[in-house]
């Protein structure tokens, strides 16, 4: 008796979305999601249904320069030309900057190793419309120093239950956040990008909007609404947040690191 | 027997817009509109109900860099005073330029002289998708100068019937284009600008959908999809257009054009 061996290879992909149009990435009954059109996509291509794993969820209107996921591909088809067919049934929301075979053992959340979400503001009294997804038009004057210097104390190995959100799965809330840089300028190119500036945290995990939690309480402190002890006061505290949360649409996750090199099986 | 007189002016407001998240500028029940919310934000300013009236709707999806409303006001407070109470009440996606009092037979509608129009097109293969909001990502390769070329045979006055889309409720299908220049360059800053282009019509008037119908023909003809012989025949055609509409996300309004000096009364 003989079988078939059918080839199948485990795919790792990038992407880069605009959010602004889709419930969030994770697939949700009669909602537009980045991994619902994705899966559709490619479950047309494979003649099979196709079930994609994203290096993290984002929220609705949360942006991604380098979104990662991984799947399971029936078949050995290059690559590249994968990528092109994609790209081509996908809406111009969503560009797939690459697709590449990778270890059968590669996963795009498991293999993680670190992140960077960057949280994009514009200080512009009257900002122009143009930038409104993509930034958060502070209603407040807030010091941007005073911001920076106080999300240095976030940095570190902390459990940061108190900065999560209630509906998160994750089993443990220790993590690592490797820096905190305050930075000029918006995000992507658009008008009014003068009078905008981002922070970007790196960490080794984020929980469920931990980084528009943390965003959300040191911007209350940095315009004065809340003693800084609050800040510390999280970090002991547990979940779920309470306090303000930012919003969606200054998040950009944008790089997603591993292992290197990874190797082909 | 003594009457009270109340004093009521008549303002004209130019506003800038990002139309991606409205169901277009009129009101319609159950409808987030740009008409919609700055009625309701200046609904609660004055305490009683306000009826704007712009220069001409735009349709969902479609931005504005300088649309015009007028609307009599209710009293005879300061203008900056009241923009800057519009402008704190609205959302970033909608941004109150100025607002000034006008002569009583001022109507943003009726005392327009002509409009320009700017459609945005990005020709990348895969374009960045932080551009997909504001211009059209052609599927095709066009022959640019080829559709700059036929663009001119629509300037001069003509019957343009055959470009206006059903549901118009204009009397009268003449309008004149005066120009029509394609130039280099997103319409806003946006990553991957340098790959986009744009049309910008100059006009007395425009029929519903008029623009995006002019658009979706020519770039169908430049495509060498249809002759072009098909731009003159839609010329002495009737309506309603049955060809391809141009995406909404490409077209700002880009100036309205009124006899100067305006007057104080």
């Amino acid at each position: 008796m003989r079988y078939t061996v059918m080839m199948a290879s485990n795919l790792k992909a990038v992407v880069r979305y605009d959010g602004g149009g889709f419930a969030g990435w994770q697939v949700q009954p009669g909602q537009r999601t980045v991994q619902g059109v994705i899966e559709h996509a490619l479950g047309k291509i494979a003649g099979a249904s196709i079930r994609i794993h994203a290096s993290g969820r984002t929220d609705a209107g949360v942006h991604a320069l380098a979104q990662v996921f991984s799947c399971t591909w029936p078949s050995d088809s290059p690559p590249e030309r994968l990528r092109r067919s994609l790209s081509q049934m996908l809406s111009p929301e969503i560009r797939v900057d690459s697709i590449e075979e990778v270890a059968q053992e590669f996963h795009a959340s498991y293999s993680a190793v670190s992140k960077t979400y960057v949280y994009a503001f514009t200080i512009s009294r009257e900002p122009d419309p143009f930038i409104s997804r993509y930034a958060w038009a502070l209603p407040w004057r807030i010091d941007r120093d005073r911001f920076a210097q106080m999300a240095q104390r976030l940095v570190g190995t902390h459990d940061f239950a108190g900065y999560c959100s209630s509906g998160s799965s994750a089993q443990t809330t220790e993590r690592t956040i490797l820096s905190a840089k305050v930075s000029d300028g918006a995000v992507i190119s658009t008008p009014d990008s003068d009078n905008a500036w981002h922070i970007e945290f790196h960490g080794d995990g984020f929980l469920y909007k931990m980084v528009r939690n943390m965003v959300g309480t040191l911007a209350d402190v940095a315009r004065g609404n809340l003693p800084e002890e609050r800040l510390l006061e999280l970090l002991n505290g547990s979940a779920p947040y309470h306090g303000f949360t930012a919003p969606p649409q200054g998040l950009f996750l944008a790089k997603v690191f591993y292992d290197s090199p990874r190797h082909r099986t």
